[in-house]
C-alpha cells in the first residue's frame, strides 16, 4: 500500500489537517500502529491513546478535541471511514479456479459438485461426496464416503477421515483434523486395549473451524457441530461431544468426551471441560475455567474447579486480602491474651 | 443405517415392547440421542435420563422398571447388547490395499516391507525403513532413515522428522509431528542462541498418539515414548522426556524438556508440567494441575501448583469459606473490644 | 551409536576409570540414561543422581570424589567435554539438495532464489517470493504473494496462507500454520458473521516456530513476530498481536487478538494472554498465568487471574495456612467466650 494522506482523506471524504503529502503504507489499530500506518479513534473514550501512537495518520470524530503531532483525517463515523478504506485499500481476496489439479488424486467413485476447485495435490477417497462450488484446498484429505456440502472453504492441509459430514458454507483452517479416533480405551491387566471408534464427526451448516483443531469421532454415532457455531485454532473436541448452534469456542479449549453443550454458548480460551457434563443455553465459561459440573442455562462460571462468577469474584476478593488476616488474627489473640492477663490481674 | 426395532430386537435377541416398526437410524448414548436414535442404558444409575432422552428406542435390562414413552427392548445385558449392535450396523472399516501409490515419492535407498500400503502423495526419505503391513496415510512424510515398525498404521498428513523410529502396532493420528526440534536456547547478549538438536524421537510398541500431538527430538540421545502409552490429542512432549509404558496422556497435556514420567501414570487434560521433574509410577495427575515437583509414585496431585489431592481439597474447602471467615473475625474483633470496654467500666 | 569406553576417553582426552572395552551405545542425560548410554555431571550439585543413573559410562571432572559400579572418565570440563563428543559421534544432519522436486507444483509467476530447493509435493502459488537457499519441505504449501526470506528452513507440511512475509533464517517446523483467518465474528441477532480478516502477518528475522503452532493473520494490516523470537510447539497468536524481538514463548501458549509484547519478554506454558492488552519489556510470565491485565516492563506475574509474583506467593502461603487458621478462629472463639463467661461470673 501507496497512498497519500491527501488520497485517503478523499476516500473517506474527510476533512484533513497536517501533511497532505504524508505517504501511508499500512493500516493498524492505533495501538499497534508503527510510522507510516494509518490508524482511527472508534470513539473518545481511546483518547489517551493518541499520545503513545506510532502512527502516522488517524482518522478521528470530525468534533473530537485532539492534539495529534500527525496527520488527521476528521470525519462523522470514524470507524465506519477506517471499513470503507480497508475495502478500498485491501488487495484482493485469492480465489480458486474451478477445475481439478492434474496433481490431485480423485477417486473414481467421489462425486464432485458444479464449479468445485480441487486444488494440487489433493486426494478425494472413493465414494466422497462434494458439493457445488467447494474448494479443498492443495493437499487436504477428504477420506471415503465423506459429504462436504456446497459453498465450503477447506483451506490447504486439512484431513477429514472417513464418512465425515460437513454442511454448506463450512470453512476449515489449514490443519484441521475432522474424525480422528476418540480416545477411548478399556483397561485390561493396566494396559489399555483400544475400543473401536466407529462413529462419525458431523458439522453444520456456516461452521468455522480454526488452524489445527481437532474433533473425534463418535464411539459409536456423532460427534456434532451445530449450525453458525464458530470454534478458534488448536481446540479439542472429544468424542460424541454434542455442541450446540451459534457456540463461540476460544482457542486452546479442550473438551472432553460426551459432552452437551447448548446453543449460544461462549466457551473462553484454554477451558477445560470433564466428561459427560451439560453445558446449557447462553452460559459463558470464562477464560481457563476448570469445569467439573453441569452449567445452568444463562450462568457465567470461571475459576478451577469452575463457580459461578459472582461466587469466584467474592471468594477471590477475600483471597487477596489473606495475609492481611492472618495478621488480623494474630493481633486478636495477642488482644486477647491481654485481656486474660489483666483478668487474672484484677480477680 | 436404517433398521426397524424389530430387526434390531432379533439381533440382540431382545423383547420388546412398543412400536417394532419404528425406525432406527442412528446410533447414541442416552444424552446424546436425537429422534431416530437408539440407545441403552447400562445401569440402573442412569434411570433418570430415560426421562430427558430423545432417544428413539431404548435397549434396558430385562427387569428395570421404566416409564417411557418410545420403544422399549429387552435384554439380559444392555451394554453387550449395544456392543454387539453397534457391530453389526458399524460401516466396514475402510481398509488400504498394499501397494504403493504411483503419486508417492519413495527414496530408493528406503525399504519397505510386505504388503505395506503407501497412500497417494506420502514421501518416504533416504535410508527409511517400513515395516510389514504397515500404512503409510495421504501425505505423510517420513524422514530420512526413520525405522516403522509392523502393522502401524500413519492417518495422512503425519510428519516424522529423520531418524524417529516406531513400535509394532503403532497408529498416529493426522497432524501428528515427531522429532522437530527441541526447544532448545542459549541466551548470550540477550539474542537466543539455537542449541542444535541432535537426538531423536523413540515410540514403543502398541503407542496410539492424537490428532496435532507433537513430540520433540532429544537434544541429544532420545526422548522415548513407552510401549502401551496412549496419547490424546494436541498434546505437547517436550525434548528429552521419557514416558514409561501403559501410560494415559490427555488432551492438550504440556510436558516440558527431561521430564521423567514412569509406568501405569495418568495425566488429565491440560495438565503442565515443568522441565526435569519425576513422575513415579501409577501416579494421577489431575485435569489443568500445574506441576511444579516430584510427583512420587501413586500419588493424585491437582492444583496450580500441584499438591497431593487430600491437601487441595482440605485447602479448598477452607477457601470457599473465606467470605464468611473474614466476617466472623470481624465479628471476633467486635466483641473483643466490647469485653474490653466492659472491663475497663468494672475495674 | 556403537564405541567402547576407551574410544570415548580418547576424544574426550579424558582419564579412564573402570572397563574400558565398555560398550556404548546411546547419549543420555544421567536422569533419563539406559543401560549402554554414556552420561556427565556437569557440576558437583549433581551427584546424587550418580546413585540412580543407570548410565554405563559417566564423564565427569577430573577431581570429583564420586563412587560409582560404573566407567569414568574424568576431564577438565564434563560439559564441554560431552558437547565435543556429542559433535563427533551425532549423526550427520539432513540436507536438502537445492532445486526443484518435479513433484513439487510451482506457479509460474512464483520467483525462487538461487539455490532454494523445493522439496516432493510442495506447492508455491502465483507471485510468491522464495529467498536465496531456501528449503520448502515436503508437501509445504506457501500461499500467493507469500515473501519468504533467505537461508529459511521451512519442514514438512507448513501452511502460509497468502501474503504471508518471512525474513531471513526462519525456521517454521511441521504443522506451523501462518496466516489462517482471525477469530473475528460480529454479534447479529444472536448469529455470528464473519469479520473479513484482510491483514497478513509478518515474521521478523531469525524467528523459530514449533510444530503446530498456528498464527492468525490480521484483521487489517499485520500480526507481527519480531527478530530472534522464538515460539515453541501449539502455541495459538491472535490477530493483529505484535510480539517484540528476541522473546520466548513457550509450548501452549494462547494469545488473544491485539496483544502487543515488548522485547525479551518470556512467556512460559500454557499462560493465556487476554485480548488487547500490553506486555512489556523483558516481563515473564509464569506457567499458566492467566493474564487479564497490562504487564509492566520488568514484571514477572503468575496466577489466574494473574498477579505479581510477590503477591502470588504471599497470598499462596496464607492460603496454604488458612485450615491451620480456621481452627485457630474457632479456638479464638471459645477462649472469648470463656473470658466472657469468667467476666460475667466476676462482675
Amino acid at each position: 500500500m501507496q497512498r497519500t494522506a491527501r488520497d485517503i482523506a478523499r476516500i473517506v471524504a474527510g476533512e484533513l489537517s497536517g501533511n497532505p503529502e504524508q505517504l501511508v503504507t499500512g493500516l493498524a489499530g492505533v495501538r499497534e500502529a508503527t510510522p507510516g500506518d494509518i490508524s482511527f479513534l472508534a470513539s473518545p473514550k481511546y483518547l489517551s491513546a493518541v499520545k503513545t501512537t506510532r502512527a502516522s495518520v488517524l482518522i478521528v470524530h470530525k468534533d473530537l478535541a485532539v492534539s495529534f503531532g500527525g496527520t488527521l483525517i476528521r470525519v462523522d463515523s470514524p470507524a465506519a471511514a477506517f471499513a470503507k478504506l480497508v475495502e478500498q485499500v485491501a488487495p484482493q481476496p485469492v480465489t480458486y479456479k474451478p477445475g481439478i489439479d492434474p496433481s490431485a488424486v480423485v477417486a473414481s467413485s467421489a462425486r464432485l459438485g458444479k464449479s468445485v476447485s480441487i486444488q494440487p495435490h489433493a486426494v478425494i477417497e472413493e465414494g466422497a461426496v462434494v458439493g457445488d462450488r467447494t474448494v479443498i484446498g492443495a493437499g487436504s484429505y477428504i477420506g471415503h464416503e465423506c459429504r462436504v456440502g456446497a459453498d465450503c472453504l477447506i483451506y490447504p492441509l486439512v484431513n477429514l477421515r472417513e464418512r465425515t459430514t460437513l454442511g454448506d458454507r463450512v470453512i476449515l483452517h489449514g490443519g484441521v483434523v475432522l474424525g480422528a479416533d476418540g480416545f477411548g480405551f478399556e483397561s485390561v491387566d493396566g494396559k489399555h486395549k483400544k475400543v473401536p471408534q466407529v462413529g462419525y464427526v458431523e458439522i453444520g451448516d456456516d461452521v468455522e473451524i480454526g488452524a489445527n483443531t481437532a474433533v473425534d469421532r463418535g464411539r459409536f454415532g456423532r460427534t456434532r457441530i451445530g449450525n453458525g457455531t464458530k470454534i478458534d485454532n488448536l481446540v479439542q473436541v472429544g468424542h460424541n461431544c454434542v455442541i450446540g448452534d451459534h457456540c463461540i469456542i476460544c482457542g486452546l479449549v479442550g473438551i472432553a468426551g460426551s459432552v452437551l453443550v447448548g446453543n449460544h454458548v461462549t466457551i473462553a480460551g484454554q477451558v477445560g471441560i470433564a466428561g459427560h457434563l451439560t453445558i446449557s443455553d447462553k452460559s459463558i465459561l470464562m477464560a481457563q475455567a476448570g469445569v467439573t459440573k453441569d452449567v445452568p442455562a444463562g450462568s457465567i462460571v470461571l475459576g478451577a474447579p469452575a463457580v459461578p462468577h459472582k461466587d469466584f469474584k467474592r471468594v477471590h476478593a477475600a483471597l487477596q486480602r489473606l495475609p492481611e488476616t492472618l495478621a488480623k488474627i494474630h493481633e486478636l489473640e495477642q488482644q486477647l491474651a491481654e485481656l486474660r492477663d489483666r483478668i487474672s490481674a484484677t480477680s
